[in-house]
């Protein structure tokens, strides 16, 4: 029997609270579907760089985890995220209050999965985008201590 | 006259200090050369992925930081960086407790700055490779907000 | 007054025709658009790799294509563009007889254009997807010897 | 008995032949040692983009190449190799006559290698750095078809 819905969510959801860097963040899972995952944040002080914008690696921390549990929503129950590797660009300055970041499934293979990722600002009427990725996830299987 | 070693340091570590992230991640500036910076980081429990490894996030964001301010050591002292975009492959699970960032200047152009990075686990005899950037930086000049 | 879409055509295959790789390909430019230009290619013995497949480098040169030329829809006349930088995955072995690529605009800003790519081979009923590229092109301007 | 630096050259640059593209371009293959290996290519007309520099797919194409069997050199030699990813900056514009493609290995693993890989122009007497490349290979073992 496949996997309802809900126990998606809840698989990772349940990966998501053992990142425990998300949380110090403050990084929050908003939305789990087949193949894709949104996360939010909201600026602090303690997530600057030098200019006042989100650092850079803050934006890259949850397109990459966005877009490692889109990956995961396409692997069997068993089986462990791990990021291979990926690319940002950071098309303008992370300045603002509220940012969702999105990883979506561009390809599922067996042992690796390729998704891109975005992450916008939330302050105006319509999301501005400020970044986007594109990264690959490798399957992991019956590695002992890497399981989701 | 030409910028004193100890000048270079201290503009790099004035910027540094402005990064609250890295604060909040706990890094430190190690070493400044002209073309080279380097940033270590002890492991923490806020700073994990679900497995218990750093966070691909936090790895990227010493590297980053570490690519950012070697491309700095070739600008002009009025001049601000910014990260447009890099890539990084996670080479190895970052398990461990003592890291190290080290970003190095491919090439400096006039608006542009081509960096690599490497990360290291310091817990062997031998430093182990645990992830390699390819970053570019842009020099921001006479953009106000946008100095370091 | 505003480039007609015919203007655009005519500015965009007036640098493609001078693009001699494109014909060594036997690369053609198959659709202009703003912010979007697909390319086609149709497989030949001289074009592969040492499994048979059309070899990583030729995929990639039709997508850079694409994405620089998308680019350049977004840019004034007198202005040339040039790859800065790009990250392609090769997502399943490039076997086949006809394959497109397309170019299209993330971001387009006054210096640089962020664009996304993909390759695909049309030999099925449905597309199939064999690369995906994320490219950073530079708006060259007042740059003898660089226009477009 | 391990393989021989003969047995080893030998491997590689039959599995270059094979890649007609190489010849397409005027590649050749230059040097080949554990973990290192060089493609040179001189200009040619057909090669440019339209500027009348070498197209980004030329330098791409030389560079993956030589990465790709760079990599090839650590692998059992029952294994072929693809091309996962990469990511390459074009850090000069590729002008000139005599241009050399470098990739060496960065990470060995049992499943893919993670490379680096630079392109120079030569014509200097001090060789000219054009172009950056971090890449992903993919080892594969028992794929019928897929043998170096």
């Amino acid at each position: 029997m496949s996997e309802s819905h809900q126990e998606l969510h809840q698989r990772i959801a349940s990966s998501f609270a053992r990142q425990t860097f998300m949380a110090h963040l403050g990084a929050a899972l908003a939305r789990v579907e087949p193949g894709l995952v949104e996360i939010t944040l909201s600026a602090r002080d303690t997530l600057k760089q030098q200019h006042g914008f989100l650092h850079a690696g803050v934006v890259t921390s949850i397109v990459d985890s966005a877009c490692g549990y889109a990956a995961l929503t396409t692997m069997p129950a068993d089986a462990g995220v791990l990021s291979v590797e990926f690319k940002i660009n950071l098309v303008a300055p992370a300045a603002g209050e509220r940012f969702l970041a999105r990883g979506t499934v561009l390809k599922a293979g067996r042992s690796m999965v390729v998704c891109r990722g975005e992450a916008f600002c939330l302050d105006t009427a319509e999301p501005r985008l400020i970044a986007a990725m594109q990264a690959t996830m490798m399957v992991m299987k019956d590695r002992p201590g890497v399981a989701d």
